[in-house]
């Protein structure tokens, strides 16, 4: 989304150049996808949310069956990494993986997470978004759709869907036809009066900002048909990094509502 | 499977000594899991049924959208890395990703995508196998189930499971509760005399032993159901590096029919 720009990594407790050859080509993340990651908005020179990244890890951990990632030494890293950048604004994202392992599916015995901090200076562009449907749907019943793994085909498939029919992302439905989310952000819809968010049970990601703003009673978890959606008087996409609305969804164009999308921000970003 | 020994990889185009830093930390398969692989059996000092290794990544990348994998530099890859091993029996496991990219989900305008050859000596074991049955369902009608992709938790959920029961491996069903295939593996059951392996279209990877024998017409390809499954009068495993007996599966015995275990492996191996 932005431009790359050459900050270094942290990799496994030590602060590398940028880029460059760094993980093993015996590593489970690379060989199978065996792996989770988080992205995380760094305002103020700080990580938002941390906590909240961090137990979604540890869910994601142990669904399926990784050791629960060393929150110590991911804090660690992370003022490391921060440091190393001098980064006041921007993102931090995390990968974990299971390791080097052998060949096979089974883990060794004895696994040995890899653990990647990258950082990104500067956010995405917030600006207004149009979408389209995605031919892939979401498996609500699936462990995969609760949690943010590395087998992350179905999101990037959506996304150049989107971008080949000249729309900014889709929306991707599940099994039953609901809408679930987009390729990497929480759906958000102003339905009689009311914002309202598709249920994990739908094939939403439980996102960290779809999080907050759940907690916050500023938008209420309901199931959304398409049919809902296009009576909808105004949607949003968030994540992590940013919050916006959507103009248009398959040709239905959607009112803007400059004074929620501002409400949205402030809780998530505040 | 069989133990890691510490032979060399090629990797685009160059033999580097076994495992070691050597995928970059912005590879799109380390961070997304974009990409595609392929394992092929070794026999002779030759890589088995390699054009059918290369039609199916092929189909893969078309899927995927990834340019077309190139053939010529594959072939020189196999032949200089067989040669730097000395490898006669055993397997090599190709790796195909995106490459490196930016930040965020779409891909840069230009592909260059990582090319991976590593191999193992030896073969696993061909013993007979004890399944369970997965939790995980696999989506015969998603896109995923159809190609040899780096996202591959669902298989290494499925295999822990079983070695949580003590079994070797576990079935998958689909979502409609037919049978698809196991983590790694083509089923065939012996149903009426005849042998059957599920369509594609229920959730089997078209893995190349199965085609194989589906076009000798050794095997039919026919849905199978649990039920169906129960009554079968001998059950294989199968993929490009061994056929192998299933003697129990969630407490059914089946019978062992050495005269088709035969069969199968001269056709997958002769």
């Amino acid at each position: 989304m932005s431009a790359p720009v050459s900050l270094p990594i942290w990799l496994n407790g030590r602060i590398l150049p940028h880029g460059g050859a760094g993980v093993d080509t015996a590593d489970r993340g690379f060989l199978l996808g065996d792996g989770l990651f988080e992205t995380m908005r760094v305002a103020g020179g700080q990580v938002r949310h941390l906590d909240r990244h961090m137990n979604r890890l540890a869910r994601g951990a142990a669904a399926i069956r990784l050791p629960p990632p060393d929150r110590t030494a991911i804090a660690v890293g992370i003022a490391a990494l921060l440091d190393a950048c001098g980064l006041q604004t921007g993102s931090l994202r995390l990968t974990c993986t299971r390791g080097v392992g052998p060949r096979g599916l089974l883990p060794p015995a004895q696994v040995s997470p890899t653990l990647l901090l990258t950082a990104a200076a500067g956010l995405p562009p917030a600006t207004p978004v149009r979408l389209v449907t995605a031919s892939y749907r979401r498996d609500g019943g699936s462990i995969l759709s609760r949690i943010k793994s590395l087998n992350y085909l179905p999101s990037i498939l959506s996304r150049m869907e989107a971008a080949e029919q000249g729309a900014d992302d889709a929306i991707m439905l599940n099994h039953a036809g609901f809408v679930a989310e987009t390729s990497a952000s929480t759906l958000v819809a102003c339905i009689d009066g009311q914002a309202v968010t598709p249920p994990v049970s739908d094939g939403a990601l439980p996102g960290t900002a779809r999080g907050v703003l759940v907690d916050a009673g500023i938008v209420q978890v309901g199931r959304i048909s398409p049919a809902l959606l296009r009576q909808a008087t105004a949607v949003f996409t968030l994540n992590s990094l940013s919050v916006r609305e959507v103009v248009e969804w398959d040709g239905v164009a959607f009112p803007r509502r400059p004074d929620l999308l501002a409400t949205l921000r402030a809780a998530c970003q505040g």
